[in-house]
């Protein structure tokens, strides 16, 4: 089953709840910044993913987006100032 | 010029630097999450709001992600829990 590249972005109002996120997201990805991941997912994997953080977040007041970028190497970021590494498929630095 | 829809990320850990980048960013495009806009931009648009970012940000400590999603009808987006309208072409709810 192909992996996809998701960019995965929350905002989560209570800090439980948010550490609960962080955790879960964790299991499927690298964090690339305080509230955003980078997950290589199959459709199983994000299906499990989404129904494990739907357990975790509160739906009238969280909101956590999943941006399916397409094949790993094929996807293109640009930074500016501090950034951390990115999974292994690189990325370029402006 | 085409326009590619970029997804614009931020860690700023400076409050007052954190409400410059937002306010400059806004100019570009459309807040979807509390540090996450979607912006269509040409490359020359991309360049400005760059060099822009770059006046304000502290490189050491701030951080920007620049995600090239391609052209914006082509995106595909997901969401749980409560969510911000999207700029024009769609999303699909899971």
């Amino acid at each position: 089953m192909a992996r996809h590249r998701y960019l995965v972005a929350y905002d989560i109002s209570d800090p439980v709840r948010l550490r609960r996120v962080a955790k879960t997201v964790e299991d499927y990805g690298e964090r690339i910044q305080y509230s955003v991941f980078l997950c290589d997912l199959s459709r199983a994997d994000l299906a499990e993913l989404q129904w494990r953080l739907n357990r975790v977040i509160t739906t009238s007041a969280d909101h956590v987006l999943f941006v399916d970028l397409g094949i790993p190497s094929q996807v293109t970021f640009e930074f500016l100032g501090h950034r951390r590494p990115l999974p292994p498929t690189g990325a370029r630095v402006v």
